[in-house]
């Protein structure tokens, strides 16, 4: 099943580096881990939702984003016919898909759609988030952080600017928006991640360790 | 002296993410820790080679780039008489801007100039040092790591094609080509930031430990 989907996916989609195939596989395997440690739930639709969640992926700046994951969970549908899921298997592992997206602002409603978006926002932290926000800010040219006052004491964050501030902004809260307990355990650990480089980063440039 | 240094900068130089004031800042910091654990050194040498070791910084692709540290030296002793150094001082500090490049291939004959060495290649260790390799990735829309095989473990290293891969090639082999005691110390204590990260990262991506 899962060589399908990667063969599905390698044919139909077009791959980035923040969004490739390997992406694809780490949310698997943090959906696997968190499913572990839930009530039983249903591993063909985490399967399934897991590779395909992404399938349609609109930029940031385009006007439709806020349905690509539903466009995503349309254009899944028919594969998933094709490859035997039930009608109730093919409705929860759309509404999974449809529901990760922090932009579509859809309620997972089943145990499987709460841990496809913890899955996936998991992904943002750890040593993975870490290399994709800083790889994210050198592509636009975006400085790492601000010589003069890194950790933002006494300016307002800004995100578009210092690639730091995102971690308070976004990274550092991402483990209370989790929908399960135990992704809400990884989502902290991984957050660790971030604050254990924040505080080496903070040594090395010689200003107080930010209260992020 | 630093704020003549800053202002004179400002003035003449252009920054961007990887070369900007808070790069100099580093190093001039990074060189007073070295400084302290060493035999004297004359600190106004150490202060001017530090804020002007890329007063002229040319792209990895130029091909007079071997020769920038060299004309960064030139271009710098017209300043560096304007600021009342002595003849010995100025042709110390030169010495040290010409033999802190890894391209120029100069070898470092005074303590200063080693020092000098020392401070900048830290730069590529630690948290500062991972930042900087990540950005460069992706500005270059370089992958982070192979997915399939992260660590090259049954294949070669190819730091062109994937960013961990760098931390193999050179950034992890920097201590080893440290000129003071004291240099190697502060770069050993950074390359274990970076390895630190890479076992956090084999661990996410369920790949066994890197024997890097």
């Amino acid at each position: 099943m899962q060589d399908a989907l990667v063969q599905f996916l390698l044919r139909t989609t077009t791959q980035d580096s923040a969004h490739d195939i390997g992406h694809l596989h780490r949310v698997w395997r943090n959906a696997q881990i968190i499913a572990d440690q839930e009530p039983p739930s249903d591993r063909v639709v985490l399967l399934h939702a897991a590779y395909l969640h992404d399938l349609v992926n609109l930029p940031k700046s385009h006007p439709n984003r806020a349905n690509a994951s539903a466009i995503s969970a349309e254009k899944a549908k028919l594969f998933l016919r094709d490859q035997g899921l039930s009608s109730a298997q093919i409705d929860a592992t759309c509404h999974a898909i449809v529901a990760h997206s922090f932009s579509a602002n859809v309620s997972p409603q089943t145990l499987e759609a709460k841990i496809i978006q913890d899955a996936d926002r998991i992904e943002a932290l750890g040593a993975v988030g870490l290399a994709r926000c800083f790889a994210v800010s050198g592509a636009l040219g975006r400085p790492l952080f601000d010589p003069a006052d890194p950790f933002a004491t006494t300016r307002a964050l800004d995100d578009q600017s210092f690639a730091i501030d995102h971690f308070a902004v976004k990274l550092l809260r991402l483990p209370d928006t989790m929908q399960t307990t135990s992704g809400r355990d990884l989502a902290a650990q991984r957050a660790d991640i971030l604050r254990t480089y924040l505080d080496d980063l903070a040594q090395e440039l010689n200003f107080p360790v930010s209260g992020w």
